[in-house]
């Protein structure tokens, strides 16, 4: 996969943006990542693992723990294909206004 | 899933987002959406009804045709998103600035 895909892959789960959202906060290790989910440490351990594959984290080996911290970066392509999309969407909107107004221009 | 989760997994996929890039120059006919791929009609049909049970595209039946065309407006769900998470991130930026404007301060 491209890395937009794995990026909006990742972002498409709900449980992962719950995550992002509190690292976006600061840094945490997987146990408190973990605290306000109803979640199995395991299932957070697989959720972190896609935003890992996708650029969203990084981990630091601390001691024993591991501190997970969030990297925005990549968002930047999901905001870059959404302002090529707007640019194509508002050509098409251009397009429809002029068929009406050939119609209202016929009629 | 909520409408945001459903709209970001319908996007992550490269054959959709091409798909939703045709449409966005104009409606089009299922065969005329799969001519410029590499892909069966079949592979087309089940990529139509993700970026459909996103809400991202409709489609109307005209005789034995169906002739699909995009709506954009649930990407804003995306854009809202993004924004929100901006604002994280500037905070994020602002709280790493005090750390090490801080930390320059001590040394």
């Amino acid at each position: 996969m491209d890395n937009l895909s794995n990026v909006l892959d990742a972002i498409s789960h709900p449980s992962r943006r719950a995550i992002l959202a509190r690292l976006a906060e600061g840094p945490a290790r997987v146990t408190e990542i973990a605290a306000p989910f109803d979640m199995s440490l395991n299932a957070v351990s697989k959720h972190l693992k896609v935003l890992e594959g996708a650029g969203l984290i990084h981990r630091e080996k601390q001691g024993r723990d591991h501190v997970i911290e969030i990297n925005g970066a990549p968002l930047n392509l999901v905001t870059t294909w959404l302002h090529d999309y707007e640019r194509f969407w508002s050509q098409h909107l251009d397009r429809l206004e002029d068929h009406f107004k050939e119609k209202r221009r016929k009629s």
